[in-house]
């Protein structure tokens, strides 16, 4: 590494409505709101989180990089000049872990690249805190992102799925854009084995928060669970 | 839920010999130096840790249920007996995150199935530390635990490992017995493909912390990483 340049921090961001105390250590909140340039997915999201945890900072004299879907690949080199100039910088995800589940890591990969030490610091992932709860297998798993849109090739995916979970006793974890969460529910109670387990993680650490575990056939016979338009992470084990 | 059972709080714990406040949120601190019956590990480790973050409790008047390779399985479902009484408990990993990388997951299970409600807290995950960390793909990742113990079927797991990188473009990642480390890099040198990139994350969080990235053939030029019987996470990407 060389010591000249600043470090990269890695920041989580809270994930719910709760107090950011219930999720954020107190080291990584500190750091947060001392930074003076970020990479982030939007800035007036980020910007709301940084005042909500405490900061008393003048934004404007601060750089904030957008980074998402329609940041062009070749812009990305520039984002991490502030480190090449010696200055420390806070990658923040938009909730949660950054890297995990977004587009963070290509930051992180041209950091690498120059030779910019980066460091993960903690925060909540819904990923891990879901896989925790539903009691499943976690010495193996697999967090797979969005299944397929394509009817067809969603019914084949699922199927996939469950062939790893029966040969290879490894959990499959993915979500689904909110708005189409209960359609995917539909579908999985449609095309699943009726023995294969389904965990639905609901708004995680928040005040509406609801994990709950049961087989497909059982998810049949009881009251469709409110996942609609909210953040839900769905398991699939055996 | 049953409103008169306690519930079952799954509380992380450091990773490293850093202070308590990096990477465990305060919530979370002060629910574990509050609560009277915990499942943990290993009875001496818990007490050490508990006394770390600041309980001052009477450790001999307190619940401390032990689940580790020599429970048994029927011996875990009075694990809980605790909450069905209507007082709440911990479940406390060795390190990090409990249910994770641990066989934390067979008392949630029991618990889910008497209707107790589980909740998932924040901490240290070297997996999902490491993932950020690596700009590998974090968008689909698989963490398989440990690798088979055999050479013939460890080298075929390899193959396999870069099989689903490439055609599945999904981030493999793995732990070994920390006296075994050198040996597992040996041979991921002499068996893997020389473009595939293999990230090498030990002690994360700690005062010796050393995440880096490099391709096979970059390490093979390199100094080997002193990981010998040092809490080491490995992943693969290309």
């Amino acid at each position: 590494m060389k010591q000249n340049f600043g470090k990269l921090y890695l920041l989580p961001t809270t994930i719910s409505d709760g107090d950011w105390q219930n999720t954020i250590p107190q080291y990584v909140r500190d750091k947060s709101i001392n930074l003076q340039h970020f990479v982030v997915e939007d800035v007036r999201t980020a910007r709301r989180y940084l005042r909500r945890i405490g900061s008393t900072q003048d934004f404007d004299s601060m750089d904030f990089f957008i980074l998402n879907k329609h940041t062009q690949a070749m812009d990305i080199p520039s984002f991490i000049e502030p480190c090449l100039k010696g200055n420390d910088m806070g990658l923040l995800s938009e909730a949660g872990v950054p890297c995990v589940a977004d587009p963070g890591n290509e930051v992180v990969k041209v950091a690498r690249r120059k030779g910019i030490q980066v460091i993960p610091m903690v925060g909540p992932s819904s990923i891990i805190m879901a896989l925790m709860a539903s009691g499943f297998n976690g010495q193996n798993f697999a967090f797979i992102g969005y299944l397929p849109i394509d009817k067809f090739a969603r019914a084949k995916h699922l199927k996939q799925l469950e062939d790893r979970i029966n040969r290879e006793d490894q959990t499959q974890i993915f979500i689904e854009a909110p708005y189409r969460n209960q359609k995917l529910f539909d579908e999985m109670l449609s095309k699943l084995s009726p023995q294969i387990k389904l965990c639905i993680a609901r708004e995680i650490s928040g005040k509406n928060e609801l994990i709950e575990v049961h087989s497909i056939q059982e998810w049949k016979k009881t009251r469709k669970p409110e996942i609609q338009k909210q953040n839900t992470i769905f398991l699939l084990y055996k």
